[in-house]
């Protein structure tokens, strides 16, 4: 077991100050904020997902409903239930929880779902603001990430970013969220040669690829601050793409679980939120 | 005077073979590609882009025609003028000169050209596509700097790319094309600490700030590729960010003038015939 000399960086304490300030926020709204889960079937992930954040959205006064459709539906009635949840006015955000079964092609459900509405960010008009400085709605996981370094206090400032996967979801909009907070950025991945040179030039790393144990201590600069968004299952456990060693090189560091994927949900209630009082002006 | 030894990385060169392969590819069409620039008022280095636009439209055979609207134009009259061209069934392509006079927001004007017909890719649609993968119209210099790469043999994949800036025309979406072709990708800019340290990682080093000179031989790895996009005029030269001893380390680079410029007017026409192919079917 390595020595914990990096400083924990709780996402639950994250996840309970920002449940505390949508809790203050939502209560002083006229009107109660909606949010609509679809989820397509019954994978397990999705369930607990899905079941994570409505939870959240219950302790923050969100009115939060899961719409079920079956594993086998077709593309045409999940793209009428987008149209029908995008001309509701009661519901405010819609999120269509991820992967779809294998049939259904999940690109032109991203883009049928109205912008405005769109708490995940995934609309190409989201992305495509959020790179050119337009009203975004921006992706979970990588405001989380900026709120856990706002939480405690840690600037990035023209410090040096190394992201390491480039996913649409997080390694992407990572970089468009870094940037605008005026950090130098790199987007490293599965072809990077030399990973860990690359790594090591960060003064945050974010690891963010599904690949257990990806980053180990050999690779992290001593004193960096260390975002660990992986999860891979290993036997009964869920692990981070962040070896354990890293504990006794990095300053400071999310633990997994309890890390960012905490502060990921409530995310999805802050952009609800955010959309609610866009729209409802 | 620095000995030359890295080699030139010729825009004209590559912007010949672009023009080559449009012209005959165009000349196979069963219509004429039509494009229509709007420029504002007669500031200079505008008449003269746009005029040099026009003229490789002339060389590749597209119809092209330059709208030129007063310097006091409001609002209202250049989004109309938008509207009118995005409905006009036989203009496949719109391309709205920047800079605007200051009374003018580029934004609404850039969000009004039709998608499908924003040559410039600079639409938020295009922008999101581009980096979720769909089919995108890319910004022209960031394209040009593929084709000047693809032209000379030279192959990104796994290799360090470092962008210098972070515009929305240039540094960053040179970071989505880059990533799609599986470099590792760094994004710095006038916030960065230690530029060349940064820079010196790079395999690949784009200079896109616009400030002469600001790369110098010591910030640049032996052998590297050198793009110079900066240009700034300096007393009756232009001069780009990349300074004349960087000649001396660099394994390729581009000249300046003579390099990038030319191959972004290129690319303007190749968005042009993409986006006619797709309207017209």
């Amino acid at each position: 077991m390595t020595a914990r000399r990096a400083e924990v960086l709780s996402g639950r304490a994250v996840a309970d100050a920002v449940a505390d300030r949508l809790l203050a926020r939502i209560g002083e709204l006229p009107f109660t904020p909606r949010l609509v889960f679809v989820r397509v079937g019954e994978d397990p992930a999705s369930v607990y997902y899905v079941r994570s954040k409505q939870r959240f959205a219950k302790r923050v006064g969100v009115d939060a409903e899961t719409m079920v459709l079956p594993e086998d539906v077709d593309q045409a009635t999940l793209m009428r239930t987008i149209a029908e949840l995008n001309a509701d006015d009661r519901t405010d955000a819609v999120l269509v929880q991820l992967p779809l079964p294998g049939h259904l092609d999940a690109g032109p459900v991203l883009e049928a779902i109205d912008p405005a509405k769109d708490v995940d960010g995934f609309h190409p008009i989201n992305v495509g603001r959020l790179w050119s400085g337009g009203p975004a709605l921006a992706p979970c996981t990588p405001l989380g990430l900026l709120a856990i370094l706002d939480h405690h206090g840690l600037d990035v400032h023209g410090r040096h970013v190394v992201i390491v996967g480039r996913s649409h979801m997080v390694g992407k909009p990572a970089a468009a969220l870094f940037l605008s907070r005026h950090a130098t950025v790199t987007v490293a991945h599965s072809r990077t040669r030399d990973l860990g040179s690359v790594v090591r030039a960060g003064d945050v790393v974010v690891a963010a690829v599904g690949r257990a144990g990806l980053i180990d201590a050999s690779m992290v600069k001593p004193g960096a601050i260390v975002l660990d968004v992986g999860m891979t299952r290993v036997g009964d456990r869920i692990v981070g793409d962040v070896a354990d060693d890293v504990w006794g090189v990095a300053g400071h560091m999310t633990p997994m679980p309890g890390g960012t994927g905490l502060v990921t949900v409530a995310m999805v209630l802050q952009n609800t939120l955010t959309a609610a009082e866009r729209r409802r002006g």
